[in-house]
């Protein structure tokens, strides 16, 4: 018995976090709270803002509520295919399915510390593959460029405070790169820890058109990219429900849930792991050791 | 052989979604679209709005983009423990692990549906015990109305489309049984597919006080609690991350995740099963398969 029941019981108890994590989250949190210091692209008029309604103590109950305004290309946020690409899926089209997945996350954070003009190249898609593996069908794409460090300062982020986007400086996916994955790869969606898909010199977001004329919609400003593993996390990217949206504030976060993390415990929200992995398995090993 | 092969193929094979809903959802998605028709409660000045910014073709490039502005209690929200508890966790505060969890649906659309008045009481907790067994601690619990298909016509959905608080009719939670909820069970987080967790009727909010209270978040105007089961779904209810809100925009989902459902294939989003099962149940079933 002890030949099936040994492996059984490892993989049964390696899907627990480690008990020095359990009081941390099971979530990696990519997603910057929106406040005053959010970024927006230098011609937006104008940016978040909350108006508080009211925050008081009316005698029979406490209650504070607030609205708020924003554009939406604000902050963390998701581009929908429409921002560039006419007829294209807006905001309440986009399906969940397209926006939930297996994360892998190419790293050109080097080449970005000598040149923050720097382009994500085909070469750098093929290395990446070198060192893990073709990329799967149906993953969402995470560039990390290290541009979180950054955040919220206009001056290093975007590379100008002004409004003037001849001085925009910052990392991107070059045009071929975005070439190279429609038609060779079949991703649900791309990411970037920067304010935009393509670099801040680009003269016409072509990396944005070529991707989104394909219906990949585009993750923005995502923080903390340096805390997601290379793969074997599962991203999901919850945007706000907006009739006709081009986009719109977005949620995005991350949990472990296969094998293939190297080190799962390295994420500072916590150990992740995933939380549908114990029960299952716990009740397939006292499945299998019952029918013995 | 055939003793733990069988059973172990049926597991395998029952955790694939039927042939007919493959090009189908995964996803249920409860949440209403963000509009001008968003419910807003009665006494708000204003609701959402979109501003169109641009949908031009520039030449070099097509380009649509908004803003967009409305109060935090606005279509489908969250209401987090701020907005009625001095102190408590307001909307960047509350743990991503709070707002996902395995679903329960108390329905009490018979009641409502012949007393627009009608409080969910301590005995229609019971009542479900009885029928599903104990409520699980870090359930999400879903109290369904029936009120759904009545948004967003303000008349039969609130009971009045003036501003006139007193004319308020909709069925809600009663302050007994949502401290039966905090002092006997251990809940996560309340939804419910109307416009507030207490009745129209309620003059103190009493139930949302002992609730979040707790640090219990709320969450109101839930779409398609129809097509929720009873047990065996998970939520994720995905809020917009405001720094200091009271509430927020909430993109509220649900996937199963266990042989708890009685009739997955019953949404009609599709038939709902894990991305997360047929990985795992496939390599397990692989794994026994080979070790002997």
């Amino acid at each position: 018995m002890t030949s099936y029941v040994l492996p059984l019981a490892v993989i049964f108890l390696s899907s627990f976090p480690s008990s020095a994590s359990t009081a941390e989250s099971l979530y990696l949190d990519m997603t910057y709270s929106f406040n005053q210091d959010s970024m927006i692209w230098p011609t937006s008029e104008e940016g978040f803002k909350m108006n508080i309604i009211i925050r008081n103590d009316t005698g029979a109950f406490y209650i504070e509520s607030n609205s708020i305004s924003l554009p939406e290309h604000c902050g963390t946020h998701m581009d929908t295919p429409a921002h560039f690409a006419k007829g294209n899926w807006r905001a309440h089209e986009v399906p969940l399915d397209n926006l939930i997945g297996p994360a892998i996350k190419v790293n050109m954070k080097s080449k970005a510390d000598s040149d923050r003009d720097a382009l994500l190249e085909v070469a750098d898609l093929q290395a990446w593959e070198n060192a893990h593996g073709r990329i799967q069908d149906d993953v969402i794409l995470m560039v990390y460029t290290g541009w979180g460090s950054r955040y919220p300062d206009k001056l290093t982020y975007l590379g100008t405070d002004t409004s003037n986007t001849s001085l925009l400086h910052f990392p991107g996916i070059a045009p071929e790169a975005a070439t190279w994955l429609v038609e060779n790869r079949k991703i649900k969606a791309v990411g970037i820890d920067t304010a935009s898909l393509d670099y801040g010199q680009s003269p016409d977001y072509r990396a944005h058109q070529i991707l989104y004329e394909r219906n990949i919609p585009g993750f923005e400003n995502v923080a903390n990219l340096d805390k997601l593993p290379a793969t074997g996390a599962t991203v999901f990217a919850i945007p706000m429900k907006i009739e006709d949206g081009s986009g719109g504030p977005l949620r995005i976060f991350a949990t472990g849930w296969n094998s293939d993390v190297t080190d799962p415990c390295s994420f500072s929200a916590g150990c992740v792991n995933s939380p549908f992995a114990a029960p299952f398995l716990m009740m397939l090993f006292l499945a299998v050791l019952t029918t013995f």
